[in-house]
């Protein structure tokens, strides 16, 4: 078998041999009038890919093809597929499907549709499996197609899929623009992405990093101010600083919320983008009472989003930072590795598509 | 000594003899330009009081005199008090002074301000003492000092000093009106309260309780829905419902707020007004990606939103279901009693204080 029957991926079992990466077949769900099919020529590598990997995010069933930060070519559009035409070059993000008739989807919030279906580790209502794009093709409705602007190499533009739309969407949601306070923490995968798109919507940007040596980047990056939280009386000196802390790492677990939280002007938004394994710190009903700030975060955002965002990066110059790696099975072990080491600056992408999966 | 140098009120030494009162001399803070005294005709029994007594929300030093929801006639106006009559039928709340000055309070957030001085259990900048309302006389700064509209009675009018604001202020600050649902959930001293104001200001209004014998009452309150939250897939039914679960209980640490936080819109707020003794549920930040909804609490309300609810109250008949004690050493332990056996329906004032303080 093979295209348009069976597609190519890099896959593992379990959890325990999570870097143990096998190319295998898979089959995607049957083509329907509305789903598009993507030669993928590049994917991100996401925290979420290593998080489901590892199990942290819970055990899944193998065999798992992972990757949702995918950019290709449409190489086949069913007949009432209106937005995408064949040979466009497009990416599709970490939501493959959604209902769209239900009152979520109505209210253009189909990344929360309750019928959701993630791009891999899921299935369909019909019962076939979602598989990820670090594979040669990936099958999608095209709602979650979307055309890349000319301006934004493939490379660059695959992790805005993901971690691009996370942290965009909670940024226009809570209506920041200029004359917006944000702090963003975390200066990582995600965080360097939002220090980038703060700036792009015109808020003075601080980044928050227990890290000095990441300081010079987030300037690099745009960021006004870089508050180095390891510092004695840094929060003290931020109080009801901010409308916003857009939360770009997944330690949250670690942090001691209330000081962040400080930080936040009256009812400003601790906005949790970055999802780790553990559950919040114990949080006291009294957190509110002091500046009544609420706790909030989001799962990606919907498809008008995704098409801002994208034609934000090419007109203001948003780039991921990446750094990449050719796809194989060796590769996949080594982006996995790289990743929990936290030794990737700022993102990695998988290239070489059209070798490895060369017929 | 005797007023004004001195109040009387009705104290206790220590959360282990928090039933026991004595009458006390008390020492109010030296009076200045925009202070306000007022003679207390009668004071609200919140949960705060006996949160505060029992030593739930931390330790304190006594004699401790509690009450914040009193109305009395304002005696003595500073000269520089511009809102506030001698003789005005007035309401003083849960807080007694704020600085005015900082950014936070400049943005009409006085009830965020890092200075602000409860109306019991606290110190004001110069080191006195703030002493509540089971007492003769308050004094407090003429910006915490409300008229009370004539179409309130005083015992009615208590509650809404501190329960009244407590609720009102999250659903106006959430811009809840017409075509807005709203979930008051715990049918009590708060929740009776924030479904009356729910309906003045246009929402549709849910009431959800635990106890079916709350059903009627609730109704009566001008619920137009009541859910049981423990009859079996309460929460499936109302999936994506609700812009705001105003939650008035203060038994969160109980909850599955999974199944809460799943019945609000995409967005949509679940906000403590109840402040118990203990911190919130364990959270996974996963719980925020299914609709984007938001935790939050708040700390009373603004000057603003005091008086357009008073006023609100005054038109839509918005009135707190009170039962009377008179106060007196023995009427303040019943009143501690009876809160801490759930015996209240739905809101207790102590009233009878001509004859308890008379010379």
């Amino acid at each position: 078998m093979g295209y348009p029957d069976t597609f190519s991926g890099f896959t593992v079992d379990s959890p325990k041999t999570c870097k143990e990466f096998k190319k295998r077949e898979l089959t995607p769900k049957p083509f329907e009038d509305h789903d598009v099919d993507v030669q993928i020529e590049c994917c991100g590598v996401c925290g979420s890919d290593i998080h489901t990997l590892t199990g942290g995010w819970g055990e899944f069933e193998g065999p798992l093809c992972v990757g949702h930060e995918i950019v290709g070519k449409a190489v086949r559009v069913g007949k009432g597929v209106k937005t995408i035409k064949e040979g466009d070059r497009v990416g599709v993000g970490a939501e493959v499907w959604a209902c769209l008739k239900c009152d979520v989807c109505k209210s253009q919030n189909e990344n929360y549709c309750p019928h959701w279906v993630d791009t891999y580790n899921a299935k369909y209502p019909d019962g076939s499996t979602a598989h990820g794009g670090w594979a040669n093709y990936i099958r999608a409705h095209e709602y979650f197609v979307f055309k890349i602007p000319d301006a934004l190499p493939s490379n660059e533009a695959a992790p805005l899929l993901c971690a691009g739309i996370t942290t965009y969407s909670p940024l226009v949601r809570a209506r920041i623009g200029k004359g917006s306070k944000v702090a963003v923490l975390g200066i990582g995968g995600l965080g360097h992405l939002a220090v980038q798109w703060s700036k792009a919507l015109g808020a003075e940007t601080y980044a928050m990093t227990h890290s000095p040596h990441k300081v010079a980047d987030a300037k690099k990056l745009g960021a006004d101010v870089v508050i180095v939280t390891t510092e004695e009386g840094w929060a003290e000196k931020y109080a009801y600083k901010f409308d916003m802390i857009l939360n770009a790492s997944d330690a949250t677990h670690k942090m001691d919320l209330s000081e962040y939280m400080g930080t936040l002007k009256i009812n400003g938004d601790f906005h949790i983008a970055g999802l780790g394994d553990h559950p919040l710190p114990s949080i006291s009903p009294m957190q509110f009472t002091k500046n009544g700030a609420r706790i909030t975060g989001n799962h990606l955002g919907n498809h008008q989003e995704m098409e801002e965002m994208l034609q934000l990066a090419a007109d203001k110059g948003v780039r991921a930072v990446v750094q990449t790696i050719d796809i194989s099975e060796e590769g996949c072990k080594q982006a996995v590795e790289r990743m929990l080491k936290g030794d990737v600056h700022f993102r990695l992408t998988l290239t070489g598509f059209d070798k490895a999966f060369k017929a």
